[in-house]
């Protein structure tokens, strides 16, 4: 059923104001399409929506917004209501809802049992980014000296409030985390089977302070439901599930994107970022681009006697030092993406220049051959130039497009900072000063 | 344990000839972290480790590497061993292995049995990059007369061959898709329930010819472990599991990064690529590119009046039609991640353009502020045509950068095709033009 159809019952029930057939559909309909249907209604009927949800419900709806949205929700709840709603919420969930609401957040943590408490003060007090920032306490425990049977009971009773059953993580008295047991494990053995015997004991894990980009990696290349989080004495504090690993996921890359281009980390959803934040995010790297590009007019008016004599050379700048800049682009295009996916290592790159430079090279030249057709037909005095300038600044400008993510992760600083108009900049200094230098040398043979 | 412990074990039980704990070491390591440590391994050890793996592990190994290890280590099979070994593997996984195989495939397949045979077929008539063709067809499929004492018993039983039995999937006689019931809502329904009155019935699917994008978007966002491929019949085919979703989210995100950088989509890593593939990924869009600078240099050859009787004029060209370049690639690229991402639809464009006006405007002014004060110091009698001209090729790059994605999604094509040095060669050009069009009207007037 699309997001239409899911729309159409949704408007009909609120048209006949069927309170019954509303509450229908909210038991049936997935919360993240509830969510996405929320958007195009009014005040009023958001109201009614979230009037006929019950708490469970509404918190795995909160779930689903983004934190405008939650906030907006939210605002319309007593602290009272608001504290009962959290407390159903994965616990992960929760911190992040609560992180919306400001200052109010202290009134409704007053309100909830110490436990939760306790749980809330412990997952908020991670930075952000790592993976104990984005783990959930809702797992399941084990002790080792259980026999299976207690085990799937345990499951069976806990299953409503954790995120997941598949996995259950097996600990000792002190929560040290001893070894993982999978359901499928656990159905496929005899009921009375000791859990120390059937758990796997080699396990992939993450410590509370590593980035939540390792823990993706990890999942990801171990194929796993969840990574469990451990403290350094191997403490046992909360898990990391594949669906909050699909989002760190895409959000790592949109950050890379971000970057890529120029534009400062947002946090949350683009569409929903005010005018001014987006202006800050924007103007530093343009402002540092304005500086760099200086250079690039100063070399041109360094070489003011050339130009004079042969303005024909100014023709070809725009193409030449973009050439440089496009090729150098396309190559820190390649790095930056082969070091996030971890594809390509810091230690690769020597390997990495020997073969940009050899693309580089054949690059160059054809684009070298394209470039003196145009030249000997509209400005064969200046065609020779041209052309020797096309060859190198394809090569200059790929070496400074691939070698400089290494040189930024060298210095632990994000690849993706060498973005396409970084390396487009970078690269028309070097070939203003390139293009004229032949120029110069070359006429005064002539 | 990371890797460096592992090939640690790995060398020694190499060194020792000690085949009992080099079996040990197989059996007990992830096939993930066996397929890194064979990186380093020259031929004679890779013989030794393969020799001692059976015919499951062989398979759970292979479908760890990469297409060309794959074919590296297929090479050293016979074609009856392999077809044993890929009889093993996931369905999936054998297909993208009989894929790498060439004209050999075809002995393999013949070895094999019959369903096993047309099950490849199948899977592999599916065009790349659509839901069938990253599916598994290795589904574990419920009767929704069973009940759930026999439904357990049958996941028990097929566990061993199936992707996933943490979702079945309930099918009519026709193969029809009628429910899902996952294992925990299993263990939590009493033994006699019929699964037909248990199963979810309202469920989130992908057609075969959809594209695996939407397969992943879906699984994402309603936090599934699988999504069941139907055919326009709703006859269930296969499963896109969670595993394989994370890659094709992470291989979009290369691709759309690739295209942003003007690169060509590569097929497999890109260390792996050949040096003349890379060639022929990154000259057309380098040359496309030169045919747009052309109409930069024919701008320029237009002004040269203007340019002769005012050098200085050139000083600041680099910088000028950069700043709308770079301005013009922030919005393409926070515009191609918000389409491709699903946060920002085509119909918004008209929001997207007030907003981005307002934000360019913001970014011109300040710009401006910034580069008159350079041209005031340094180049006082092309000052004020700098300035005006700051503010004017922000707002058009800008507008270009934000509009071209949404054009590009409208005729159907990949709006990451708005990369940034395409962004900047089109507005270096129409930065040529105010410029020049600036200074001779205003150098006129003085």
């Amino acid at each position: 059923m699309d997001i239409t159809a899911h729309l159409e019952r949704l408007r009909q029930a609120l048209a006949l104001a069927d309170t019954e057939e509303l509450k229908a559909w909210l038991a049936e309909t997935h919360p993240s399409a509830v969510a996405e249907c929320l958007d195009v209604l009014d005040e009023a009927e958001l109201n009614t929506v979230l009037g006929s949800l019950n708490t469970e419900q509404t918190a795995n709806l909160l779930s689903y917004l983004d934190g405008t949205k939650q906030a907006a929700v939210a605002a319309l709840f007593s602290n009272e209501k608001l504290a009962s709603i959290a407390a159903e919420m994965a616990s992960d969930e929760r911190v992040d809802l609560l992180q919306t609401l400001g200052e109010r957040a202290e009134k409704i943590i007053y309100l909830m049992a110490r436990h939760i408490r306790e749980d809330i003060r412990n997952l908020a007090s991670y930075a952000e980014g790592s993976a104990g920032a984005v783990m959930t306490s809702d797992y399941v425990a084990l002790k080792p000296e259980m026999t299976v049977e207690a085990a799937i009971n345990t499951l069976r009773h806990e299953a409503p409030d954790k995120e997941t059953i598949y996995y259950a993580y097996v600990i000792d008295h002190a929560r040290k985390l001893l070894g993982l047991v999978s359901l499928k494990r656990l159905i496929l053995s005899a009921p009375h089977e000791k859990i120390a015997d059937i758990m796997r004991q080699e396990l992939v894990t993450v410590k509370t302070d590593d980035s939540q980009e390792l823990a993706a990696k990890k999942l990801s290349k171990y194929d796993l439901l969840a990574v469990p989080v451990v403290t350094d004495d191997e403490v046992l504090v909360g898990i990391i599930t594949f669906d909050d690993v699909l989002d760190v996921q895409q959000e790592e890359a949109t950050t890379d994107f971000h970057r890529m281009g120029t534009v400062g980390a947002l946090k949350g959803a683009f569409s929903e970022t005010p005018l001014w934040t987006l202006f800050l995010k924007r103007i530093p790297w343009l402002l540092v681009l304005v500086f760099v590009n200086i250079f690039s007019g100063a070399g041109i008016a360094f070489f003011e006697d050339t130009i004079q004599s042969m303005v024909s050379l100014v023709f070809f700048l725009p193409l030449l030092i973009d050439s440089g800049g496009n090729a150098g682009s396309q190559s820190a295009t390649l790095m930056v993406r082969a070091l996030a996916t971890g594809e390509v290592k810091l230690g690769d790159w020597f390997k990495m220049l020997r073969k940009e430079i050899l693309v580089a090279v054949a690059i160059g030249l054809a684009m070298a051959l394209a470039v003196s057709v145009i030249g000997f037909y509209r400005a064969p005095e200046v065609a020779m130039v041209v052309t020797m300038t096309m060859v190198l600044v394809v090569i200059v400008g790929s070496t400074i497009g691939m070698l400089l993510p290494f040189l930024l992760t060298r210095f632990n600083l994000d690849p993706a900072t060498a973005s396409a108009p970084l390396i487009t900049s970078l690269s028309d200094v070097t070939g203003v000063l390139i293009y004229f230098s032949i120029a110069t040398w070359y006429l005064d043979l002539v």
